[in-house]
């Protein structure tokens, strides 16, 4: 019946959310995940490769968003603000899901495994910044060197947007990213 | 027997190398390792967690190594520059070892698994030179900015160290710390 509802994929995420909450990450299988979403596993096998996945489902969109405000950025950006400003635009979409993030990073931070799958995220959001970065015309290694810049002021301020009291994910992106350039 | 003889841990580190290269490391296991290094699956799991830490065998080293260089360094140098005197003295322990070096970044490009495990042993550098840093009595957030720049820094040295033509690997930092701070 479950498969016939909408937003099957929302109700997995929040239905991994509350299991991961309650009984931790690894204890955790799809079955559970599926079951609590009213899906079958089947159908939580077509969204996700695994239930690790689940925390990560709009990291694919914010590679996107990133690259294309990027290409979009005025031609006399420098490379660090062209790729910063593709910080900011992924950034804007998780500005209105604050306590998402928190909860999300609560969970992440108390499962190496899940350390592990964000920082492959975060590697591979690096490699599409650069990437964007050269189709600039901007070339090695200042294109990797800005896109990991730019990815280290995201990690940095994303940090901090949750562990204080809430405020906007953008300042804290402007915060870090000054705080970057006054590095001697 | 092999118990017995001298640098059981080297071998299995050649030993894995050369079966890596031969078969792939997907298809080895730790027994074909350890039975090609003439000692005992017991011994090479006294030695290794798993067969992927063969490949970061050094990794604790060096970051002591980086996190001494950095509470060593004078103390009128600015955070970045005490970030990077880690990542020089690191660097120290592979400028003699580049063959080693650019046949393990051959077999880790090759597979995921290992790129992960990568990513976690620069992440725990990150962490040990931030740490270095705010003992240096730096600030958040420039600690961890100036730790991740400076890891930024170590990690295009080494891409670009290990796939060029022979040079020093100071050198490679160097030239990719001046890149980075060129950055407007």
């Amino acid at each position: 019946m479950g498969r016939w509802e909408p937003d099957a994929r929302g109700r997995m995420i929040r239905a991994a959310m509350e299991l991961f909450d309650e009984r931790g990450f690894e204890p955790t299988t799809a079955g559970d995940i599926a079951e609590r979403a009213g899906v079958t596993e089947r159908t939580f096998f077509r969204h996700f490769t695994d239930k690790r996945e689940v925390l990560f489902d709009g990291s694919k969109t914010m590679e996107q968003t990133a690259y294309d405000a990027i290409l979009a950025a005025p031609a006399d950006l420098s490379p660090l603000d062209a790729a910063l400003a593709g910080m900011v635009a992924a950034g804007g979409l998780l500005e209105d899901r604050r306590d998402h993030a928190v909860r999300r990073s609560g969970i992440i931070a108390a499962n190496p495994s899940l350390q592990e799958r964000e920082l492959l995220k975060l590697a591979a959001m690096t490699g599409t910044t650069a990437e964007a970065l050269r189709t600039r015309g901007v070339a090695e290694p200042t294109a990797s060197l800005a896109a990991h810049s730019a990815l280290t002021v995201f990690h940095v301020a994303f940090t901090r947007w949750v562990s204080t009291e809430p405020t906007r994910f953008a300042t804290c992106i402007t915060e870090a990213a000054a705080a970057l350039r006054a590095l001697k």
